[in-house]
């Protein structure tokens, strides 16, 4: 018996049969009674289809070499991504019901061609190097710890440019994107549109200064016109936040736990309209707050190690490797050394449609 | 062969075998490639399973009238609601991806329990009277050609004043808000807090007065604080464009297509997050201009005659005959007598995460 | 000795002598020290120039009809209209250092011709009809108890359809434009566009409709598109809240205060980006808790006898009466009957530069 | 015979007579009637008292520094600042209306007390060090082409930690303030209350990655949370968008010119309610397109040799050198050599409120 129910007394044959009849004349007409499927459709709180789920980056890593053997890259495929596809969701290539979440890997002077979608996409960059990503043809340079930008309906393609392989983790907002029924694609060039290698992108050199925005770019951007949020600002500002703590001032989320949000400089806000990216660090032996919001994330732990707790549930993971938090599920961090974590999340999409909320143990 | 695919020479025997393995093992690592689902995923244009479909008031009805008489309303089930399911969508009581249309019956002297949930809802009255809905404690009457809200986690319950029963439509985002993994539920009293039948709601006292905003209401609320659009305003507003357009003063949305959008007083946006509401009157024998838009809608003819053209079929309809109109189709009103119709969608979805587009034939 | 002045040893002669010579070089160059003038410049708290006042209508309305038989109407001057001078302000034209309050009169058959301007304007009708207000070509009846809009650079004229005069009263934000320098001012016909006398204006046609917005006109607008708030609507508003009250529901902003704040339909907001206006309706008896609020404003008795107090001064006031109450005043509303009040104000000028504060007796 | 002029037939002597008993009667009422007043109140367009006038660093400096030999720093005078008294506006200590600028000296070792006030400031250095300006406890190094905040109600000193004297530009909105009666001061401590003398604030630390936002910081402030726009980042950001041009890349407002304006990152709006700073840099030899725009500004140069044409007349202008632009002033700034220029302006009201209007010669 689930938990909504019609209570009635149990009908007569007479009634039964009438009611049977009922049903199948519903279902000729494409009719489909709420009292039946309200305890599934309309739960009391969020019940994901979604389950946690961890992915090797030691089993990942091998498995997109093997495709990067067998696999061309090029026009049609478009890229040799591999999507993480949650085992609650039925074979869908959906991290989440929202979220996809690939490796993407690249072989020596290989080129992945240019294209433009609907769908917001990113790219984190756990290891490697010699690939940049072209984008509206700004050409950006990927290197360990990166965060890059590839905003909806920008053109985009990549290139190796060494003789190395160089494989990265893709997030987009493609399950989403389909279930709404708004993608658009378009093709673009077969060769990236700019095969120059610079050390800094265009988008960067005008934008990536602190609190400094171009007169030539006053027009606010629905997405962040940065094109890569490098680690060495990203490190700078965690490691800043752990010293401030050390000397007494506010600055970390939690005691021991210093993380930032990726923003658009344009409005301050998250940094693509369906998307949030987020870096935490973490002290050795500090345990995050269990929390529930509405919502789902993927982590992907870029150093150190420790372990992710999902529902009472504790995974080590380390260096590489994913976990996907399902929409209100319990979760909590736990470093065993420094713990950095890149993490990204659909909450802009609950936020700005006002079905947020969040519950954090030990809070109001 | 599909519009993306991977163009590369065919593998070896050796390589086909290497591939087959491969995808065995990715599939056992819950992992999917990209290469042999972007055409699906991926698509140049929204390509959606829901398709254009027509429910007819005539037989809507009398099924409805059925349960009626086989189905108590109570707690368990909570509504004597029978949903839409759109062809296109494999059996789940869904209008479209996103939205949830049902007809709702309450017999004479019937009460559906309070509850409330994350849901937005509205209902809108084809035809008949003598319910009141009871929102956060305050009744409000329900009459043909109200439409009444009750947004997302305020209480609401249902009861019918007299001895004939009574049926209407409830619009909501249920399939959107089941597919977040944002729902949360809870149950109120058995019978209505407020059993009193006042003619107009608290609600419409404080909040239905022009241009007017009370001191003690300075706050935006996410949802309009009105709890009844009342037909008597309605039909006024756009009579009064037709008659402006008569005098050769802007005011109507195209010539001959006088039209309302349904607004939070508090932000003059739509009236909930998920849920665009309007209204429309065309004069007879006015066809709107082909659009296509991101999002998808359902359309409730209010009275007169007419058809609506979707994706290059013409469906004849009449008052009470409700019609779905997916993601990027292209569709068109076409007006045979005056034509009212009551239209609800997605489109504050697509709007606030910056995925709608729109094509109107003959404009830019 | 002032609030801040510098504390130092008295200066020897020789000092002196070449501090004088200092303060003389000082200036010759355009330049003044912030040490003389610091105790003026930045107060402890605001110590507005303008004073609390009172202008009664029985000596207003005589005068402005003495200026009726004396001074004619037209290009040029503009208006007949009478500015009230704050005691405070030295002589200029202005209530308050940023509003504008007159009273304008327009004799039998006359017109004020069209031009338009920077400035934001609006009237309100304490008594008397029979002007028709065209606002870019739309005519506006003018009837006891109503606010009318002249947003900043629309054009507009007056003109008196009868044989009577009438008078109402003017609000801009005239000094306020004067002063930051940013006035422009354009001359338009001699004879209003549109000499027809509708009873509604084509906006409120368009407009009034509660909650209804014409999908003609969802770009918002800086100032309200409703060109008339009529008294009917007002006074409903207020009559429900007090009967809310009555019934046990909040409704009114304070125990038997009940008041409106007139609002641009396409945001929520104030009419105009500069000029709040609210009405307020008292019960006999009821006294308002002292308050001070950043920015100045004016209120016209509309109906009944009450008493404003004013940093602890009481003025007793009745209908017509304006009264001006300077930024940073303790006041407080006193009833003796019913008691209903118009009020505009410059607080969106502090509140959109976040200047904004509120003191209220008894609360935080 | 102004603009604006009452077109009547001359008065006979006995209208006359009435008119000035009736003009008498007025001001016996504190009434002053528009007609008279109009074509100063009102003008075609804005007719600023304020006028362009260059201040010389040259004669600035010497000037501040007799102030630092006779004038001690303290509790009553607050500060050893010495403001721009732009001469048309009557010898009150303001550059523009709603603009205050000074030269402020604090000689070695010395401090200027801590107070918090609602006025917005900040400091732009133009040559020198040693200071440290700290600002609600936090110690923020002044250095050449550092831009730092003050935001209103943030308590702050400064304290000279070195042997040598140093001078620095303060800006404020001291006349708008005053003006519109929002001042508020409070004093706080005779030394500021953290004396080290760190490189980089904590507001930095924190608040000065690109694209990098604090989750400890996810609410929006009215003003930026940064201590410190370091040159270092400025001419980074020019002298990319330089590059950028000459690599034929858009970038700069103009061919030539070179601008960032200092932004809110919370936002990425101006840094603070009222007050606007931008950086400019011209190549040798660039003109800028003759512009008009409501608001004033003070531009200073911080390096290099140019001219600043206002009105038509040319003001050659070197390091140091500050010149006022009055609003609707038709400016343009001609480069000598490579030419960088810091510029304020209060054009964040007129935006807020609807105010702007910008003529650039050569566009729509």
């Amino acid at each position: 018996m689930t938990e909504n129910q019609m209570l009635a007394p149990a009908p007569t044959a007479e009634e039964q049969q009438q009611l049977d009849q009922l049903y199948k004349d519903f279902d000729a007409e494409h009719l489909i009674p709420l009292w039946t499927e309200i305890g599934d459709l309309m739960p009391m709180h969020p019940k994901p289809q979604a389950v946690p789920h961890v992915w090797r980056w030691n089993t990942l890593l091998p498995m997109a070499r093997r495709a990067g053997d067998l696999v061309p890259v090029g026009r049609g495929g478009e890229r040799r991504a591999i999507s993480l596809a949650n085992p609650g969701l039925g074979g869908r290539p959906y991290a989440t019901p929202t979220l996809w979440a690939a490796i993407q890997y690249l072989g020596g002077h290989e080129t992945a061609p240019e294209h433009r979608h609907s769908q917001n996409a990113f790219r984190f960059v756990v290891e490697g190097e010699g690939v940049w990503t072209v984008v509206n043809g700004d050409p950006v340079r990927m290197s360990r710890g990166d965060f890059l930008l590839t905003p909806g309906w920008n053109f985009h393609g990549h290139h190796n440019e060494t003789d190395q392989p160089m494989a990265w983790i893709d997030g987009l907002d493609i399950p989403f994107v389909h279930y709404t029924d708004a993608a658009f694609f378009e093709f673009g060039t077969e060769r990236v549109t700019d095969e120059s290698t610079p050390d800094i992108s265009r988008s960067e050199r005008l934008w990536s200064n602190p609190g400094l925005r171009p007169l030539s770019g006053l027009d606010n951007t629905a997405s962040s016109p940065i094109g890569a949020y490098r680690w060495e600002h990203t490190d700078r500002a965690l490691r800043e936040q752990l010293l401030l703590e050390d000397e007494g001032h506010p600055a970390t989320v939690h005691q021991g736990h210093a993380a930032v949000r990726f923003v658009n400089p344009t409005t301050g806000g998250d940094v693509m309209p369906t998307i949030r990216a987020q870096f935490h660090r973490l002290r050795p032996g500090v345990r995050t707050p269990p929390t529930r919001e509405v919502g789902s994330s993927v982590y992907q732990v870029f150093e150190g190690r420790g372990a992710i707790e999902v529902n009472g549930e504790t995974h080590t993971v380390e260096k590489g490797d994913l976990v996907v938090v399902p929409s209100w599920a319990e979760w909590s961090l736990l470093a065993e050394t420094q713990f950095d974590l890149f993490q990204f999340g659909d909450q802009p999409i609950m936020e700005r449609l006002h079905l947020n909320r969040t519950y954090i143990e030990g809070t109001k």
